[in-house]
């Protein structure tokens, strides 16, 4: 497996673009996303566990039930959530890809991210959609207009590929992601759109989806909030020409192994990219006795405010580590935890068997100080390990937050 | 029932006060508080769900199972939790309490608050007692000392006392709490001291002390984070000489929902004064089907932080009401749900059965421009209601909590 160019265009037959329709007032930014195949592929899509569900997230899952896909279209500034004519213009944004494109609706999935409770302008992205199809490019610049299209309080752009052999085969995976606040396990993306041209059966393909889905964006909290519209969709062609996977194979294990790490990667970055972040946080959780209880306590250090906050100011405050994994619902001996500081600086125990030490503090600081900070605990019970990924707590994440819709 | 003065001396017979004995460097605050009845009491108590326990609460959970009481003695600064000499010096604490005192150790209570993983100066504590049994007070001003004593990131000092009429006696019941950040249900204080001078039997004591507790301190959350040190503790040293209460009575009854009043507006004071809080949020889950249900729904409204930086913004931001609804856990019919803001500047509705209205946003800014902010959530599907306490999350949470430790 390696990490190359181009975004969801990296994958052999698709195409992709972005152009500013409108529907963000005031800013040229791009508002609007559209990846296409004319090939037609299978499809595969995760959505949020939120009880309040947006209005393309409740279309998509029942378009994602067809066997047959050829587009995404996306727009950010409205959620369309919640607003009094949501799911009809939902199905409008679909309709109105579909004739655009010349293909059936039920191939169209669709996408939103921004506002809730505000009706989407659709006439905006009808009046759009030639010219979005116009720019549709097949290259990298392609990938990278629709990964801005997709954009809202971001501040940078989320993008990778990878390339692997499938049985003696090369196979493409892409994908483009945005999300920076509302972020949270369980569903940890607002958008994410995956291509690939590996031939894989629909089935596998979700499984595939589900297992890396598990292992990375829904290892991932930038402040515990888990949105109405969090959608992860793949589409995949089969144009590499690989033979069809239809069964757990190597080739699966492979494919699903560098979607994984793709997924990581782009899960990673979302942390990172948090809203008014300053710092990524890396939890490790080690020697644990099993892995769900390892991702128990990983998850409720990155999603501590406490902790995020003393990251942000640089401070070794390890007793609110401790604490975070004493208030995450595991039995656990606290005289048994270890606790250490680690970035590209260096490495510092603060606490072992659930005691302080004695410690640097300004070596501790210059640990803290890097932009990735890892958080290691030793459970010294086990043998499993889990990480997840968080961001800090910052000024900017409350100025961003109190003022986001007006 | 009535409201007055005098906090945990309004009770008869206790005494109390605070001084600075010096575990808080560098500043006069008072980091020293002693409660005391010469009279026995019978006491109970509640602690921290955090699996990870402070040395005072795991000796509390002990001595808490004996039948007498005469003192409680607490100090800010140092949590003495998770460091070297934890458990020793908790004992160490007790024990010098009874000796200055000229009582037995186990008729004595402690706490603790402040930093984690620092070993506790029991030396300081040795030195200042006599100084501070001197300065005990039977009034008001030994009361408004120790609180000041028991207070940290507090910004404002938690104190009260009502008194009611139990079988044609006037019984009276006192309080002082701090807390203001690591505040979260399940044990919502970090620190909080009940006395009362009614007369009880010990079960009936601990009964109403849960039943409150699950009604008041439960129902706040400021961050989220759950402390390794929460206690709520209360005395009862029956000197209002009132027929003893030894069932669940009229008087348990009157008893419980005074006791109530007290820790509700306790509660509601530790939550407005959440670390850089500058509102207190109110929200109320109404016309649920079930209490337990809507302490959930509630729950997850004042704990999101999206909700609570839209506050702080006075920004009528209802998606992210609706949003934190949908994550709870339950399950409900989003289309049923309408939400209002009020304050005392007036009332408005912001969403009608899950759709957004068109609303006045000058009005809605208006309202949410109040230091106390009401968030109304019907849920139209049955009659049970419940309200819980937060506050907003504020540039000044984030820079309190950067830098606490160092």
């Amino acid at each position: 497996m390696k990490w190359i160019e181009g975004g969801v265009c990296a994958p052999n037959g698709f195409k992709a673009g972005g152009i500013h329709c409108g529907i963000r007032n005031g800013k040229d930014k791009e508002d609007l996303a559209l990846i296409y195949s004319s090939e037609p592929c299978v499809g595969a899509g995760l959505f949020t566990r939120n009880r309040v569900k947006a209005a393309p997230v409740k279309l998509d899952q029942k378009t994602i039930r067809n066997d047959s896909f050829h587009a995404i279209i996306a727009n950010s500034g409205i959620a369309n959530a919640c607003a009094p004519h949501d799911y009809e213009n939902a199905v409008a944004m679909q309709n109105a890809a579909a004739k655009a494109l010349g293909i059936a609706p039920e191939t169209v999935l669709v996408g939103s991210t921004g506002v809730i409770g505000k009706d989407l302008d659709v006439s905006k992205i009808e009046a759009g959609l030639p010219a979005l199809i116009e720019a549709l490019k097949a290259d990298g610049s392609g990938s990278d207009k629709a990964a801005k299209a997709i954009m809202t309080t971001d501040t940078r752009k989320k993008e990778l590929a990878v390339e692997v052999e499938l049985d003696g085969t090369t196979v493409h995976i892409g994908g483009i992601s945005k999300g920076s606040g509302m972020i949270h396990p369980n569903m940890g993306t607002m958008l994410c759109y995956l291509t690939t041209d590996a031939s894989i059966k629909k089935e596998l393909l979700q499984k595939a989806l589900k297992t890396v889905c598990d292992r990375s964006f829904n290892r991932i909290s930038v402040d515990g909030d888990t949105s109405t519209n969090d959608s992860l969709l793949i589409l995949a062609n089969g144009l590499a020409g690989n033979p069809e996977i239809k069964e757990e194979s190597e080739a699966f294990a492979r494919f699903t192994e560098a979607l994984e790490a793709l997924c990581v990667e782009l899960a990673r970055r979302m942390a990172a990219d948090g809203e008014g972040a300053s710092h990524l946080i890396t939890c490790t959780v080690f020697h644990c006795l099993g892995e769900p209880r390892a991702e128990i306590l990983a998850k409720s250090v990155i999603r501590s405010p406490l902790t995020k906050a003393a990251i942000f100011g640089t401070d070794a405050n390890w007793g609110r580590v401790l604490c975070a994994l004493g208030y995450a619902g595991e039995e656990f001996d606290q005289d048994q935890v270890t606790i250490s500081f680690r970035s590209s600086y260096g490495e510092i125990m603060v606490c072992q068997n659930g005691k302080g030490l004695e410690f640097d503090e300004v070596l501790a600081k210059a640990i803290l100080s890097e932009d990735e900070v890892e958080i290691l605990v030793d459970m010294n019970e086990g043998e499993e390990s889990v990480t997840c990924w968080g961001c800090d707590l910052t000024y900017d994440y409350v100025k961003i937050n109190g003022d986001y819709r007006t």
